[in-house]
């Protein structure tokens, strides 16, 4: 029998961003206890996955051991740290570890979905504290980033120590929430640190991080200088951000009101645990628009181009009562997500055509990260001085490049992406497992598998219409009449003029007047080749093969 | 009768970045000639239209005056705005003018379409060279863009000189074709100039732009230092950027070889033109691979992530026999164009997992824009120095920003966007007419309008899935059977976990079951409530309402 071994197990976040989800073992092959690291979310999109509401991370794996599981720790309240986790959680049902306003975040989340957390739900001490989970000795050390009390992990194990970085950035002057504290990591760092699992997202960004209160000058000045309305969107979960807006608005003459359900949420949160102590009083939408113009900022959710979401409203027709006109400034305090972009600049054109300023980030004049820049992955490097660095929390693009920054400060580094299991109990790294790993989709209410063919289905139709054939057969097998089709999603009518539905319908005809009695007797053959004939006429008629329903009725 | 009137119409391009098509126009109201400059198409997308390959400008407006249209000028060989010109000509059979390597391009394009253009297709002089158009005497001046060959137009008309910028940038070293000239252009200007129609992509880019040939230096010192292959892709079109890197490949010792058919027709025509007259010579696809891989370039099609273009097959399998392995190098020499993102990230990730290096254009080494940027916009206002400047090729928030920038220098500046009929003949510019524009698609080789529904239906389809319904009746109007459904693009369960399929069928059973006389008798009636029923029991099982097409057979 083999000796106790540490494990590390990406199941989502290592060679993508979103999904986060990581697992950390200890114990013989096959029998370590595990604590699960974040259960996050990422989003569908019309290209890839139509329809699709959620992607989470397939916990098959997990669910399998889950009398293993020993904790589950969040490092922060981001959707794709957290988002998977009332989802889950049922499956799963280990106690759930995290700092006050995650956990309160995650409270909220697991009783909209009607699960009474209290048991199951522990508030985290703040490092030096420590909670013990299973064999793990976890704390919560204060980290900065873009929402507030993000949590990088020193989880102690009987293998040594691992640092888990969490979403972090080197920011000294936070607005809101603790700062980072190079003393501190360095002394976690000088007590020995086997491996730093390490946020990758920023690794391609050359310059040093900002401050997010090297905003306030340049806002402040936004906010004196707009003669109208001024609404600014960024996530509802930097509530930095939304502070530093708030104080802007509050020295130049400006009320607040919070407009989007998300964006409330958030500012309640963090006051009711006390990391938002002097925020200003702000309006309620109903009263806003009694409010002179000029003496009025509404900070929006919605700054991805969510179509439901209030930036989305504002920019169409309008959102409870109030409406945007010539002379009102749109402020986008945030970055545009990669496949986003034709979202928001839809709605930046349509705010352009009501006469509204829109300023955007270009330039970063009004939006800093919440990741660590290249120079500053290399600052924490040093400071954790690590045995090993894996890279996780990016694509395979930016595990690769992070790789590389970790080698060329002299620390070895492992390139593990979803589903590598690694022992990291060695000399050195080694992958020990391939884990079946995948993603789940939240369509509508209904859970589906990635790979179960729904949505492969759904682009097809997207790409190429649909056609509904239809044909009776009587007792004789006879054809009762001729066969039919319904179109959906394709054009009515091609090269020859004709109506599509009239040729479909009458090259069926000719092939069932034709038909063998074999071929008739034959669902499947018969299936087979009308599926064949309307997809090679509509190729011919209008140049793409759509995609068929046969269905064939016997009368018995 | 009131008196002759000059007009300026977009019909595409104003609003837009993309789809380029402009109408001048002089005579009486309504019985003006016209000039059509550029009929560009745009790409379709999963997004907003699945499955549609162009999107082509409404040319309604056009073809019901076609004799009154005196010629299409096309500035330049760019898809957005040569693009559609073989698609409608023959519903317009004006002639056409183009410098000749426009209408080289224009050539092969009408001849794949089987449209022979040898009477229709006019190879236009240079400047100060004009040519007779209708009223329009049209002068070609070139100017720098990333093609070859653009121009800029110099419109004579009765009613006063209108300057059409077309695309460009001010570049003095542009490596081909010729640099931009001042001095042309400002003596140009001197003659005095009622309007100008000038290309707004850039104006949010404050800093001046950069020349093509700067990125002689940075290409070359990639193509030295790096070990393996070298890939880069760039638009075919963007000959100068093709030689650049060829020259760079040679002095490096590396032999060239092109991938992807529009490279190779680019070059072609580029070299027959008489434009490129010392590419380095090629090596063919077939025989590259025998090449020591430290020794070779290949300029690859597909820089925006098209997939089937070369540089997605490289990334995923390979291409034409050549693999990339890890230590190559692969260089975006390009932008990407929003909306795009999500492909071409993906592409990276695939060649890094392949352990090639991906260089983009993050910082803008090894990539320059083709379009001026607002100092040089500014530049040009003051050469040309027109009574009004009127924005084109722009989002309206590009066209807003360029007006008002316009305004900023002192000149006067108008708001068109497509549809907009500006009479130029008075004191001021003035609306005159709201015409009705729109997009037309093409998809596969059909084309159908954008308000058809086509595309409303398949992304309907897309994000809620479909369902077939079929009930047949017998001749006393009695179900024959029970009413079944086929799904496709769903979910098999939801929240009961029974089959959707089967609960969808015991609901309309038991509708059909139960339903009077009346409600069986009547088509319409029937097939409401069958969808009603389907929508709304997959609503509770799934929560959402897919698609439904209801099949009622009569047997007579």
């Amino acid at each position: 029998m083999t000796g106790e071994r540490l494990i590390y197990l990406p199941l989502g976040g290592a060679g993508e961003i979103g999904m986060n989800a990581y697992v950390f073992g200890w114990g013989r092959p096959g029998q370590e206890q595990l604590l699960v690291v974040d259960l996050g979310v990422t989003f569908g999109n019309m290209e890839t996955t139509p329809g699709i509401d959620l992607i989470l991370p397939d916990i098959a794996w997990l669910e399998e051991r889950r009398e293993r599981i020993m904790g589950i720790v969040v490092t922060h309240a981001h959707e794709d740290h957290i988002g998977a986790l009332a989802h889950v959680w049922p499956r799963l049902r280990a106690p759930i570890h995290a700092r006050p306003f995650t956990a309160a975040i995650a409270r909220l989340k697991l009783e909209e979905r009607e699960i009474v957390p209290d048991e199951a739900l522990h508030v985290a001490p703040t490092w030096p504290g420590t909670v013990t989970i299973g064999p793990f000795r976890v704390g919560f050390v204060p980290i900065s980033h873009s929402i507030p009390e993000s949590a990088g992990l020193v989880i102690d194990t009987p293998g040594g120590r691992i640092v888990h970085s969490a979403d972090f950035k080197i920011d000294r002057h936070p607005v809101v929430g603790e700062a980072f504290d190079s003393a501190v990591w360095e002394a976690i760092g000088r007590e020995g640190v086997l491996a730093l699992t390490c946020d990758s997202t920023n690794v391609f960004v050359g310059h040093p991080g900002r401050s997010e209160s090297s905003l306030r000058e340049p806002l402040g000045q936004l906010m004196r200088e707009a003669t109208g309305l001024v609404v600014a969107t960024t996530f509802a979960s930097n509530v930095a951000r939304l502070k530093t807006l708030a104080d802007a608005a509050r020295e130049a003459g400006r009320s607040v009101c919070l407009l989007g359900r998300a964006m409330k949420r958030m500012v309640d949160v963090a006051q009711d645990t006390g990391l938002l102590t002097d925020f200003p009083p702000t309006v309620a939408p109903e009263d806003a628009a009694d409010i002179p113009r000029e003496n009025l900022l509404i900070l929006a959710t919605g700054s991805q181009g969510e179509p439901r979401a209030a930036t989305a409203q504002l920019a169409a027709q309008g959102y409870m009562g109030l409406t945007l006109r010539e002379g009102d400034t749109f402020l986008f305090s945030s970055r545009t997500i990669p496949g986003n972009e034709r979202s928001v600049i839809r709605i930046m054109n349509q705010l352009s055509e009501k006469g509204v300023d829109v300023i955007d980030d270009e330039g970063g004049r009004y939006h800093v990260s919440g990741h660590a820049n290249r120079p500053d992955l290399e600052t924490f490097h040093r400071l954790i001085a690590p045995r090993w660095i894996i890279p996780m929390h990016g694509e395979h693009r930016h595990l690769r490049e992070h790789v590389k920054l970790a080698e060329a400060g002299g620390f070895a580094a492992v390139l593990a992406t979803n589903g590598m299991m690694v022992d990291l109990s060695g000399d050195a790294p080694r992958l020990v497992e391939q884990v079946e790993t995948g993603r789940v989709y939240l369509d509508g209410t209904a859970m589906i598998g990635a790979m179960d063919g729904v949505v492969r289905d759904r682009l097809r139709m997207a790409r190429n219409g649909h056609v509904t054939v239809t044909l009776i057969l009587d007792e004789e097998e006879q054809p009762l009449g001729e066969p039919w089709c319904d179109l959906m999603g394709l054009p009515e009518r091609g090269r020859s003029q004709d109506s599509l539905r009239d040729l479909l319908e009458s090259e069926l005809s000719r092939f069932v007047e034709r038909a063998d009695a074999r071929t008739i007797r034959d669902d499947e053959r018969l299936e087979k080749e009308m599926i064949r004939i309307v997809r090679q006429t509509a190729q011919n008629e209008i140049g793409k093969k759509p995609e068929v329903t046969v269905v064939v009725s016997r009368l018995a």
